[in-house]
C-alpha cells in the first residue's frame, strides 16, 4: 500500500533531522567547567528542536492515521513540511552558536511560522480527502485552536526578540512546546477506540 | 516478501540524501545581513536539489508499484540510481560555494543527466518483468516523452553553463523541475484505481 | 497500525545513533603507525558505545514486543529515551578525544545513569498498559536485577572516575557490557514460545 | 514479526553507512581541472565502497531471508557484521586521502577480511537454526567457494600492498567486486521459486 511508503520515508527523515541537531554539539577542546558552560546554550536549543521535531512526528503520524489515500498533492505537502522541518538544525546551530542573539532568534521563531504553515497545508490536502467524519478527524480538527495559538505566538516571538528581548522569545517558544505535550485526551481515545 | 526491503533500504538512503543536504548549509559567522546573503545561494541550490530528489523519489516510487519481482539485475539498476542521487549533495555544495561558478554548473548538469540515465535503466530493467499491462504501466511508459524533453534540457545546460551564462543553465534546471512537479493525471488515475 | 511506526522510528534513530559515532573517528592525518596509535583510545570508545547502544536497541526490541497499544505518555517515554541516547555519541566523541579524562570519563558515566533511567521510565509506562501477564513480560520483569546492578556499578564509576582512576571506571562500563551480552535464556525462551 | 525489525535496523545501518562515505568527498576550493584531479582518488574509493556495502546487503536480505527466527546469537552475529561495515567509510576516507598510501590500503584489506568474516558468522548463526533444506539454503551454501575465494584474495592484497605494490591490491579488490556482481544463477531461481 502506498501509505507505508510514505510514512516510512517521512520516518526515515524526522529520524535524520532529530539525530543530526546533536552534530551541532561541538566536542569541546578542554574538560573544564569553562568548556561545558560554553556548550550549555547549545545543549539547551538542541532540547527544544528535539521536543518541536518530536511534537511534529507525533501530530504527522496521528494525521497520516486519517489519511485514506495518497495523492500527489499529499505528497508534496508532505515534502514541503519536510522541507522546512530539514532546517531546523541549522537554525538550531545558528541560535545557539550566537548565544541568543536577536537576528538569529527571530530567524528560529520565523522558520517555526514556516513549519507551523506547512503542517496546516497538509492538515488541509489531507481533510479534503475525507468522505466522512470519523472520531480521530473530530478530534485532530479540534486541535486547530492549537494551532492557531502556536502561530500567534510564534509572530508574537519575532518582534520581542529584534526589539525587547530575545529571552521572551525564548519564554513563547517553551510555552508552544509545553501546549503541545500535553496530549489531546480527544486525540488518545480516538485512536483508541479505533 | 523482497520488495518491501528494497523499498525500505531505498527509502532510507533517499531519505539520508535529501537531509544530509542541509549539512552544506554552514552556520554563518555572524548574525547580519551580510552573513545571511551569502547563504541565499547555497540555500537556493539546497532547493533545487531537494525537489529534484523528491521528485525521483516519488516516481521511484510508482515506479516499483509496478515490479512483480525483485531480480538482481533489478537490486544493481537500484544500486545504480542510489549511487548517482548519493553524488547530488556533493555536486550541490559544490555549485552553491561557488556561487555557480561555469563549471560547477554544468557538473550539476551532467550529474542530472547520469542520474536521469540511470532511471531509465531501472525503468526498462523494472519493465522486462512484466508481463502484461496495468493502468499504472501503461501511465509510467505515457511518461517517457518528460524524460527525453528532461534529458534534452539538461544536455543543453552544460554548454549554455560553460559558454553562455550560467544563469539559463539555472533556468533550465528549474523548468525541468517544474515539468515533474505537475502531476500526471494518468499515473493519479491508475493509483487510485488500483 | 500504530506500533510500527513506532518502532520504525525508533529504529531510524538507533540505526543514526550508531551508525554517526564513527564520524568522531577522524581520518588521521599520516599513515605511520604514530597516527594509528591516536586513534585507538577513540576506537575503544566507539567499540563501547556501539555495544552499549546495540544493548539498548535489543532491550527496546524486546519491550515493544509487549507493548499492547500506543499511547502519549509511551510516544514521550520513548522520545525521552532516544534523546538521551542521542547524546552518546557526543560524549564518546568526549571521552575518546579527551584520552580519558576524569571529567570526560564521568560525563560519560552519568550520561550512562541518564539512559538507563529512561529506560526505566519508558519500561514501567509500558507495563501499565498491560492487562494481563505473558511469558514475555514476566521474563522481562526478572532483568529488574540486572537494571538495578547496572545502575549501581554507573553511580560507582562516577565517583571512581573523578578520585580514584578513570581505568577502574571503564573496567565499570566493560561489566556492566558484559552482564548485558549474556543473554536472558528467558526471553529467550518467551519469545520462541510466542 | 521479531525478523521484521532486525531487518529494518539493519537497513537503517546500510543505508547510512553508505550514504555517509560520500560526506568523504570534500568540496574542493576551486573548479579548474586541478580541483578535479584531486577528487579522482576519493571518488574511486567511494565507488569501491559502495559496491562493496552493496553487495553485503544484498547477501544480508539473501541470508535474512532463509532465517526461521531470530535468537539472540543472530543480533549480536549481525552486529557485529554491521559494526565491521561502519569502519568502511572511515577506511575509505583515509585510503583516498592518502592517495593509496600502503598501509592505507593494507588497512583497507584488512577491514574487509573481518567483514567477511563477521558476515560467515553471521552465517553460520542462521544456518544453525534451520531445520530443514530449501532450494535457497541450498544455493546459499554453494556460495561457499567464493567465500573463500574472497579471502583468499583479500589476505594477498595485504602483502602486495605493503612490500609490492598498492595497485595490485587494488587490482584484488576490483576482483573480488566483480565475482560477487554476477549474480549466482542458484540464488535467482530459488528466490522465484519461492
Amino acid at each position: 500500500m502506498n501509505k507505508t511508503r510514505l510514512e516510512a520515508f517521512s520516518d526515515g527523515v524526522f529520524a535524520i533531522i532529530i539525530t543530526i541537531m546533536v552534530l551541532e554539539l561541538k566536542i569541546p577542546k578542554g574538560t573544564g567547567w569553562e568548556a561545558v558552560k560554553v556548550l550549555l546554550p547549545t545543549l539547551y536549543c538542541y532540547v527544544l528542536s528535539f521536543v518541536f521535531v518530536a511534537i511534529y512526528w507525533i501530530n504527522h503520524h496521528h494525521l497520516m492515521h486519517t489519511a485514506k489515500s495518497v495523492t500527489a498533492g499529499m505528497m508534496w505537502a508532505n515534502m514541503g513540511l519536510l522541507f522546512c522541518l530539514s532546517l531546523v538544525p541549522f537554525a538550531t546551530g545558528w541560535m545557539g552558536e550566537n548565544c541568543f542573539e536577536r537576528v538569529a532568534v527571530a530567524t528560529y521563531g520565523a522558520l517555526l511560522i514556516t513549519c507551523g504553515l506547512a503542517y496546516t497545508i497538509l492538515s488541509s490536502t489531507i481533510q479534503r480527502t475525507h468522505t466522512e467524519d470519523t472520531p480521530l478527524t473530530d478530534a485532530i480538527r479540534k486541535t486547530k485552536p492549537k494551532q492557531y495559538t502556536s502561530v500567534v505566538l510564534y509572530s508574537l516571538s519575532i518582534p520581542m526578540a529584534l526589539y525587547v528581548s530575545p529571552l521572551i522569545a525564548e519564554l513563547l517558544f517553551v510555552a508552544v512546546a509545553v501546549l503541545w505535550i500535553i496530549p489531546s485526551k480527544e486525540i488518545e481515545r480516538a485512536l483508541r477506540e479505533k
